[in-house]
């Protein structure tokens, strides 16, 4: 067949009623105002299930593989030139979302993403076909099967996709939200470098530290954080791409998997490479379970972090208060002139929503069977699910809660003249023993800690030169000195 | 002031740009097209997180609730009838869900629901007043505050809204829709009562039962799941409505929290009734807790039965295939003629789901903090979730795959003829010392049982009249009888 | 044969080296000083993985098993008076502990628990033998399998078993000490049934309640949990016995199962019946499952008391501490006169270990095949492990730390004094904006609430009729009487 | 004071009764014939909370550490040398286990594991005193606080602790194991290259592949998990030694951090390093909460793995039975001659295990609060228990199931003449839909598929020509060449 004329079409079908679309099972009617084919149609009755769709960036990244297909199909000469460049062309348009509302499909399907597959392939194949102003459903003169999908099967592509949507969305959208937001604590660590605040163990009054020391803690925590994602979501770039149905390649050429890996490396800007072992790569999921562990690792320490900026301004009369939080919104429906924590309540809530997406994920990922696992879809849901609400939630954390806090420096200075565990200072000189008595004398006759020193027979002098608040922040140790590393 | 007259004016704000609105932060612009005032506008603004929104079910129980309320205390005489009608009104617009477009805030937000009743509160004010041809954003003559939330706070008011729609979804749509599976299985159980098939324990052939009897078991797992949601789904009825603030009532009149209760049930024809203890009731969310743990144990026994008709239902040639599953879809881009068990793969996915969820629940139920628990939307979206994905999974898997499944007579008789496992009825006979030597010898010789049996000296006539498996089936035992109990 | 005479033989068995034992597999070499078998020998051998042995509470409720049997099966007439006499007696050893040194298993054994069944019946065999003078590993006169195990498979004696040791634990611990635990801190809340004290939302001072209906919640969530447990608990009641291999009672006579359950109740005083369905009750193990899960719904609201009080407690200086916790121990090795949390810091850490443990049932549970859940032996451990640790920590928490805690009058007072959030009983004189001007007036300038409401125009007298902390408390909202309910 | 005469005392008390000790708090008698001290004491009285005691190997890191600030403060000057060699000497008997029976504390103590400190240096400081001739409770010579506690805090060794014991169990007992286990598979893959096998997804049908290729799935995924595990269990080797009370040092000299964790790697043998950031280090576990994650993420492909060879080996007559095997115990204590994947499911339960210890962790990983984190003997707990049951498990599952398995020939070979999915390979020869119809004429009719596809039109040359199993599992991709990549 020579190549038909392609012309400039816009998006979109100006049809009512249905159309007759057919697949293996026979034939069924689709709704005339889509592309969609049969496959897509018998998923959307069967699976009807819920409000959680298949994440769009799954769609976007299978708009690159089909490209990718489609070029290394021609250049091998298994697919004429026009053909591909029309399943590319239509692959650009998934790829911008030009698309999206054409992918309709749930989560809740079937475990291999197949369906999904499907209604990439059945959407190009009939774009290409309006394109060329054939007849919908005709799979002529681009076959959903025989040409987008040349190549390739479901279960290697749909993990594929998974991996390209994953990785797009780690390196894209939260490892710069992650370093943003360390930056700014880093901003603030450095800006406190030198106000000292009592420490706190066991929700418990401790020696003193700086605020900065504080933060430099925070800072240093999603650093850690932020190396552990990137170095794990390097697994991501391994492809399954080449393996087909079962991981051995059948039907597709030799080197297809490596020629593809590398186009779509080309296509987004990222070091995709072929998978090492294809059957590993397809009846498992573990790149995505150790993606989920180290998203969920990231949200344990965002958990922490914002579980003490909502304490530590906690208040604003009775409670602790060291911090001055931003007011962003009433925080009453009753009581007037409320203001709360919301923005460290919500990445509260994002955090645990994170552990709980991972416990699925851990799950569905240990599933696998034979030559598949089938449980893909609720990974890929919950993987995307919890990158996008942590990214997003770190931006809003920094933006509308770290960048805008402020210290109570009057009461920082209160806590720290009224704390007596600066009783720990004494210890070297005068031993455990008798620094228990002096706190516990202070503590029993509701005295300040020098005072109490004296009573118990230690030198004014000697008080004075060891109890000083700023050394005792700064002994020389490593990590003492008010910043974080990075 | 005298009642205004209230004109009939549809839904809908005509208007483009901004409206100014204020609030005790101060003013801020809103879109002018919308009802919502200004701290929905400030939420928006501070917690556009991914793509989790309020579920709209949390909204149409508010409906209820602010209904009640501008009902009880005009009845009280703290309202007078025209403002207690004209929110009344509204009210009535957002239980139809007339006005969902207006309640576009995310999961993600403050931890106590605060922005979400809010956004109620002014929306209802706005469209009141838009009813009566006010100012929008005058709050007059509708007060956000003093109207439409009198005598209430978002910490009891929220948690009741979730009570509310949790209690409507597991009533109306999770029990139904598993009370109509368990039957679907009952039915099955009894139309296969007398098929004799070989068990399995630990995946290993042993000794008979019929398809009914193992029916019977995934009947009864459901009725015992069925039951325990239905207890558990009970706390759901005591609502936290009465103690505003902190939960003394602050603000509300004595006997509010109880007539609010007995109105609420009596506009959703459900059992409500007012918590016993208003404090563990707004700083606990327990009741939840426990309905999703009862939701979690409804899909533990889902995993199984789904799990097992997938593998009964694998092959068609190389699988146990005693079940021959409906053919619903093409189940590969790449493998013509693959049927896979599409219904069984979403229903596994969907427990997973509820089990992913039911973590983060329980995490985020242990975390409220004096007389709040801030984590509240967290847990309703995953309690909805689980419930609705559980609802419409159960319907689906009983549609496209337990009623259209089917037998193959063919394997089951041959699997009956081939399994030796049938020895354990010469055991009580012979010992099991010696049951265990013929089965050994019929393993090492690729013999059948009852040649085993001869070999070892066991009499012919003996060996037919012990072992029947129609007969090994039915022993007399509870239970034994094919059918599920209920 | 006719019955032996029964001596007079200690327990113990004064032999070193090895014996030789047997079973279908052929013989082995079992250490002469212990009673167990070949087949106990063989897991010993294959299973020797960490440290989790199976709990002894499974082997004391499998000597309830066995007597209970040994009756039974003499009773009809299928074993001889005397064996089962003699099978009773040995039963009597194992419920009381006594032969607790021979059951060595591991938890990762088998998932069926066929290895500890059969351990059981390999040391009564054997201790029956040494009481009549016969050669242990002979089986004679007492046979392992043909009498020990007469009527019974490990899939329904197991879960059996799991069911007494579970309902054990849980009635005469869990229940118990949650019990005690609620009613010492409904004895706390009575004792402050009228002390005032300012409330907390979101961690931020909210209005204020008395601490007894503070702790009346405490009371009214463990009361809950209790009725909970209590409800769910009965499930355990419900035994598989009777089932043997499959469930349909292969090798049991008709109404062994019933005939087992009331003897069993009879012996353990709790009022175990017949599961009404054998085939769920082997393939599932759903009572436990809710079982976990009601045990982790008790964890959640005591990780909300104990958090509570370790904040409330926090201190001594610059913490919230309006509540004096004991002092146990020192909490310092380094900080001398630290006195920590500890207490409470014990119970969070349960309550986590409980809901990790909670997962690993629920995973676990879902997991059955066909006619048996084989991953019985990690549901039991988790589940006994959640309940012992629970009723300990209970016990322990209440002891140490709830009954011992005592208010910080002063601080206590000092809150109330400096609070603003009292504001909220002007807002329905004033208005909820204009009292949000007050408090916004006050916090601005660091007045006491009082001041700012007479700069805003707020009549004196008219603010002290109205803002009385103590009136605050009991607008007479049910639940705001200072007591939980029951 | 000059060192005293240090005698050979074996260890041990030869003593009834009690003995008193004191600490901060006053006197408390404990028992004479132990070490232990007040603090010890204390805990014993207040956390007797079920059966769960900080592991051994905890104790053991300590001794390395107490040994290693000897031998620091010494070279420092600040401690005498024979004190140190004192402590160095009884510190070496800690190492070498010799003293675990003096560690009788409970997981359940307080958050810091302060209790667990004290412990070690009570009883270093008592056996030092036994050494030197002194009084046992007089902490002279050797002062537990001022002496063996000296320069350290809780907060900071116990998280050293921590890291060593699980780097020691990581690096000596997981990775080697897991190791051992890759190999025994990889063994496998080669001596099963070239057998020809039917390929499964979704459970159903699909095409074929080789066992060796099967296999090596299972290799490269354990090979991932190791390499994960190892990348990861590095941040283990950062210890927070040397940040004292809250992460500042101090009463630790400048560069005690570094040289404690120079002279621990020198003792231990592993390249432990000096935490970049004490803070973090000491208010988080976030280095345990990864590690955790890791070992979780080995569990997820051991779970495909085990279930994978269960399945392929069940029946023997009714299952799949590709895979014979090792019969390790009789598996039924009522179906003789049963025999099952004993091993299997004990890994199976194992994983799950894993997964739910790290629910655990995770959740006390995210609850630090200021400058320490206070959940850490939960998080060491389930960290090593999971390393110690994964590591045996592994061994247990390589010994007595990979490395005994063998295949049914027999029943692989029917299995591929009787697959229908070969027809893949017809597919980009006649078309997809071609190759549909005839998959489906197969079925309907009960055909072989040559016969199906001749039936349909197919050249028999060309069906001989393309249908080839073997040639069909090694079309030239990656991955397809039968062996895993290491």
């Amino acid at each position: 067949m020579s190549a038909p004329q392609v012309r400039e079409v816009p998006i979109g079908l100006r049809a009512n009623g249905t159309r007759t679309e057919s697949d293996s099972l026979g034939e069924i009617e689709v709704p005339a105002g889509h592309y969609w084919g049969a496959q897509t149609q018998r998923s959307l009755l069967h699976f009807d299930i819920g409000d959680d769709r298949m994440p769009k960036a799954v769609y976007r990244a299978y708009g690159h593989i089909k490209k990718a297909a489609a070029i290394v199909n021609a250049g091998a000469g298994r697919l004429p030139q026009w053909q591909a460049d029309l399943i590319s062309r239509v692959a650009d348009e998934v790829v911008r979302g030009e698309l999206d509302g054409e992918f309709p499909l749930y989560v809740w399907q079937t475990g291999s993403g197949t369906q999904s597959n499907m209604n990439v392939n059945e959407v190009i194949s009939n774009r290409a076909i309006q394109l060329v102003g054939g007849r919908l459903g005709s799979k002529d003169p681009i076959h959903p099967n025989d040409h987008v999908n040349m190549g390739q099967s479901s279960n290697d592509t749909f993990v594929t996709a998974m991996h390209i949507a994953a990785a797009e969305t780690v390196d894209d959208d939260v490892l710069p939200a992650a370093v943003r937001l360390r930056d700014a604590a880093a901003a603030k660590s450095r800006e406190w470098e030198h106000v000292v605040k009592i420490g706190r163990t066991h929700l418990e009054d401790a020696t003193p530290l700086t605020v900065g020391q504080e933060w430099s803690g925070y800072v240093a925590q999603l650093s850690d954080a932020i190396d552990h994602l990137e170095r794990t979501g390097v697994g991501l770039y391994r492809l399954a791409i080449g393996g087909t149905a079962v991981g051995t390649g059948l039907n597709a050429p030799p080197g297809f998997g490596q020629e593809m890996a590398a186009k779509i490396a080309e296509l987004t800007g990222l070091p995709f490479t072929s998978a090492p072992n294809t059957f590993a790569a397809q009846t498992s999921c573990d790149d995505l379970v150790r993606v989920s562990a180290a998203l969920r690792t990231l949200a344990v320490p965002l958990f922490k972090f914002a579980n003490d900026l909502r304490w530590l301004g906690s208040g604003p009369r009775t409670g602790l208060h060291e911090l001055i939080l931003p007011s962003n919104e009433p925080g009453s429906s009753i009581m007037p002139g409320k203001v709360n924590p919301t923005q460290a309540e919500a990445m509260l809530m994002v955090a645990i929503q994170v552990i709980g997406n991972d416990t699925a994920v851990s799950m569905a990922g240990a599933e696998g069977n034979f030559e598949l696992n089938a449980f893909r879809p609720v990974i890929i849901k919950n993987v995307l699910h919890s990158a996008r609400i942590l990214a997003d939630m770190m931006d809003h954390f920094r933006t509308f809660l770290v960048e805008g806090a402020k210290l109570d420096m009057e009461r920082l200075r209160h806590n720290i003249d009224h704390s007596i565990m600066m009783v720990t200072a004494l210890s070297p000189v005068v031993g455990y023993d008798e620094a228990a008595r002096i706190a516990h004398h202070a503590l029993d006759h509701g005295l300040p800690l020098k005072d109490a020193a004296l009573d118990c027979g230690v030198p004014a002098d000697l008080y004075d030169r060891i109890v000083k608040p700023e050394n005792l922040t700064r002994p020389g140790v490593p990590g003492a000195d008010g910043g974080g590393r990075r």
